[in-house]
C-alpha cells in the first residue's frame, strides 16, 4: 500500500474513480467533468483542489480529493474532503482508512482546526466509519445551493449601479 | 448604497461584523479570529478567502465572505458563500440581497456551476430568503466535521510506512 500525491498521468484514472463513486452515490450519469476540466483545474499554477491516491501493488485504487476552505470563526484554514474513494474490489484493506489519516495530518500540519465532509443520510457503513474516528455530524447546518438557471437569474437580476465596480 | 472588494483598512471594521455575527447566531464566544489571521489569509499572494462589504453612506454596514471550492461531478468551481452578514441597524434596505447578486453574478463570470452556502435550520428568515431567490436545500447531505483532540489523535495514528511522501 502506498499513498501519493497525484499527478496528470493518473488523470484518466482519477476520471474513472469518480464515475464509480458517481454509481456508488446512485447517481450514474451525474458527472459531467472531463479529463480536461481536471487537468486545468487541478494541476496548473493555482489549482482548485489537491488530490492523493492510494495503491495496492503499484495500481492507484482510490484517492481523497480535497481543498481547502476557511472559518471566519477559527481564523484558519479547514481541510475539506470533497471525495473519499476506494475501489469496490479493494475494500476492507484500510487503503481508506490511511487516505483518511494522510489528510487528518495534512490538516494538523497546515494548522488546519477543522477537517469537514459531506455524507450521505443513507450512507451507514461511512458514517459508522466516521463516528469510529472521531468525528461528528454538524446538527442544525443546512447546506443551501443555487445553480442553473436561478443562478443565472440572480445574477442577471442585478441594477447596473448596484454591480461591483472591479 | 455601494459594494465594493474588501481591503486591509477594513479589516478591524470586518472583525466587528463577525463578532457581531457570531451573536445573531447564539454563539457569541466563538470567534476566535485575530486582526492578523484576516489579514494573513484574506490579503496576501494566495489568499484563502475573498471578501465583498456593502457600505451605506459611505460606512461598511455588511459584508459577503466567500471562497472557491470545486465539485468532482461538475468539473467547475463552486463559489461558497462562507458568511453573508449585514449589521441589524441597516437591515431591510437591502443590502443583503444586493450583496448576494453580487456574489452570483461573480459565480457566473468565474464559470461556476453552482453557488453554495449553509443556513442555520431555526434561520426561518433567512431560509425564506433563498427560497424566494430560487436556491434549495440540498436534501440528504450531512455535514460532518473533525477537530480539535480527535483530529490529532487520527493524524497522530498513522504509521510512517503509510505515510504520503512529499
Amino acid at each position: 500500500m502506498n499513498i501519493r500525491k497525484a499527478n496528470t498521468q493518473d488523470v484518466p484514472t482519477l476520471l474513472k474513480l469518480i464515475h464509480e463513486l458517481a454509481i456508488y452515490e446512485r447517481e450514474p450519469d451525474a458527472v459531467k467533468t472531463t479529463e480536461d476540466d481536471l487537468l486545468r483545474d487541478g494541476f496548473g499554477d493555482n489549482p482548485l483542489f489537491q488530490c492523493l491516491v492510494g495503491e495496492i501493488d503499484g495500481k492507484v485504487e482510490g484517492l481523497a480529493l480535497y481543498f481547502f476552505t476557511w472559518s471566519t470563526w477559527e481564523g484558519r484554514p479547514t481541510l475539506y474532503l470533497e471525495d473519499l474513494f476506494v475501489r469496490e474490489s479493494t475494500r476492507g484493506k484500510g487503503l481508506g482508512l490511511t487516505l483518511f489519516k494522510n489528510l487528518a495530518k495534512i490538516a494538523v500540519e497546515k494548522k488546519c482546526q477543522r477537517f469537514e465532509w459531506s455524507v450521505l443520510d443513507w450512507n451507514e457503513p461511512a458514517r459508522s466509519f466516521y463516528h469510529q474516528l472521531g468525528a461528528n455530524h454538524k446538527e442544525g447546518w443546512l447546506p443551501y445551493r443555487l445553480e442553473g438557471e436561478p443562478l443565472q437569474k440572480v445574477a442577471n437580476s442585478i441594477e447596473t449601479h448596484q454591480a461591483l465596480v472591479v
